[in-house]
């Protein structure tokens, strides 16, 4: 009986394939390089708990009652300093909002800026969750090539000259799926051709702190974030599960739409997490955490990409991110991605083949690898059991 | 630059009355009926301290790692053998979404059941977040008058007749904002049309374990929930703070969709919440601790209605509740509810004025008052300052 009723909105949601997959694969013998999982052993699990041991006894039934949609301010507070202090920009806790993660940051911005058939400019390959929370709303999504040090730039050009886009998406730092991170001169340049064509750039950079070599770039637009969207999340350098991302917006028309979307959305995000989380950021060096973090991940990309060397076969392209959570390597031309998932499940490995990351569907030769979540032994028996599918 | 490129969608989206007078009255001398916040000393603190360091210490890691989309399997799990217990549901855990709270349901519902200019029908007075959560979506929002006992089932009929209605929404147990309840006869003949139209039927029931009076209804879908959604929270009988409710639908298609669209909106609902939560529910006697909350709600709403009785004109009507959070009151024909509104906010009182809770803006005379957030002595002292405004 509900097959007919179906909105237009649901029926353009694409289903998301990692989610899919994950769910195939939460069995103990499978290697899984798929999900984007921060290693366990990074949480900081038993400062949270003395955080939330504090804040019950400090704040009592304020941390379990309603709240206000925007977040909690002292959160908002830390995160605008913190904003200050390592990229020098320029914002107050009243220009922030606390969304349930960054995934709700995406389906907001999807929801507040577009209409039916608006042109929208994505990187090719691009972030699945965006791809995904965008699509709900009809636009014209239109993938620019993402080169080694960002965006083909002429590409960009020309679609801002003929499409009137309502903003570019872009993952400026370690991006996902493919690790790359944008070069200065693009910076510049993406800056100041959003800017030119009046083009609002969302920006989002859930891996800008886990760096690992090379100096941080931070945003592009942090110099001036008047027409930007900045998007962050705590999940890669606290705790995922606890679902705490935040936007930063300027301009006052747009954060209060925002804003409204949000209270129509669910009211307020967790506000028992934001209060835990706002403890630990004040009571623990979150500097001190995210280099631990940093080496940690270091030596699990290191281990991945010295595996890939000695196990795949010479003509395998791969990135060599700086920072992150993911390797994108290409295989040999007449190799199918999807085929090779196929094969690796069976020996118990899993990956992302590239299909889902591009906005038309083909038959990739590309794939993504996650080093984050496997330990060292383990990282190299999966890429061992590839690279014999891959000969 | 913002201006132009705002959505039709958001467009769409009125921003909430109600939070906006919270936002205003957060002074300690303000006496809110206001909100629709629980009493805060019925969160019971100790217990969910207990629970979180319990969860921390017996599932480590995996409470702040990112996690399944529709919900932990242990919570839906309990929620499914209590919804068969108390009220003879046959559901399964596979039938149940965990939501972030009942607002991200109503937000799910409008996306993947709306399309712009289709008809959906509500209760008139309705319940404010999903008038909200559904205008976003553009629908025809067709209002049936609320008499004591439920709708009015001849409109209801009638606009049924001509519609094609995509779904029924309901609040069938003490109706916010009016503190109705729909009657067994009401309940059957609401039941029988919604079938006979192949509409579907929305139940949200977020106070029907608040029932300080008479015997407990339920759902009124409760014998057969197949061409209905059911929605359920948390907020008003553990804690709102930590956003967590829940969807039944036994529709495949439908759930699908309902959780692809959540994957969209925020991936899945706050983890360690959802442990701590399930913990707790398992480790205490949750039937008891709703006792406590009834009795409490019960002392407040007859000490409102009994100053009421003595400080408002007898020509007053209002609604005598038999659970849930609130009174609805009819003040004397000539006054509109607005002035009062602003008359009372510099006595230090406030309330929610009728009109939102209409779908066509009107001068509403009446009132909602909430009385399950104000000690007894603040009720009396409330009532008896708007009592002198209204005479």
């Amino acid at each position: 009986m509900f097959e007919e009723k179906i909105s237009q909105l649901s029926l353009s949601t694409p289903p998301s394939f990692i989610r899919a997959i994950l769910k195939t694969t939460e069995s103990k013998d499978v290697i899984s390089f798929a999900g984007g999982l921060p290693n366990p052993i990074s949480f900081p699990k038993e400062q949270l708990q003395e955080s939330t041991n504090r804040i019950i006894e400090n704040y009592g039934s304020k941390v379990f009652q309603y709240s206000q949609t925007a977040g909690l301010v002292e959160l908002r507070k830390y995160i605008a300093e913190r904003l200050q202090n390592t990229q020098g920009i320029q914002v107050t806790y009243d220009d922030i909002i606390i969304t349930t993660g960054s995934q709700q940051a995406l389906d907001l911005i999807g929801k507040v800026l577009i209409d039916p058939d608006d042109t929208i400019i994505l990187e090719e390959p691009g972030y699945l969750g965006a791809i995904q929370a965008f699509s709900q709303y009809r636009p014209h999504m239109c993938a620019i090539r993402l080169e080694d040090d960002g965006m083909d730039m002429n590409e960009l050009e020309n679609k801002l000259k003929e499409s009137n886009a309502k903003f570019i998406y872009t993952v400026p730092n370690f991006q996902n799926p493919s690790g790359l991170t944008y070069s200065p001169e693009k910076r510049k340049m993406l800056f100041s051709l959003a800017r030119k064509y009046n083009c609002i750039l969302v920006e989002d950079d859930p891996y800008g702190d886990l760096r690992f070599e090379g100096t941080p770039y931070g945003y592009i637009s942090k110099a001036d974030p008047s027409g930007s969207i900045l998007l962050g999340t705590f999940s890669k350098t606290v705790t995922p599960g606890m679902r705490l991302g935040f936007m930063v917006i300027k301009d006052d028309t747009l954060r209060i739409r925002i804003n409204t979307a949000k209270e129509a959305a669910d009211l307020h995000s967790n506000i028992f997490s934001q209060y835990i989380l706002w403890d630990y950021l004040t009571h623990n060096d979150l500097e001190q955490h995210i280099t631990k973090i940093r080496a940690l991940y270091q030596r699990q990309c290191s281990t991945m990409l010295s595996s890939m060397e000695t196990y795949f076969p010479e003509e395998m392209k791969f990135t060599r991110p700086e920072g992150g959570m993911f390797i994108w390597a290409t295989l040999p031309e007449n190799m199918h991605a999807i085929e090779l998932f196929e094969k690796a499940k069976e020996k118990n490995v899993v990956f992302v083949p590239g299909n889902p990351f591009y906005i038309d569907a083909r038959n990739a030769n590309t794939m993504r690898l996650n080093f984050t979540n496997s330990d060292d032994e383990i990282i190299v028996e999966g890429i061992k059991r590839l690279g014999e599918l891959i000969k």
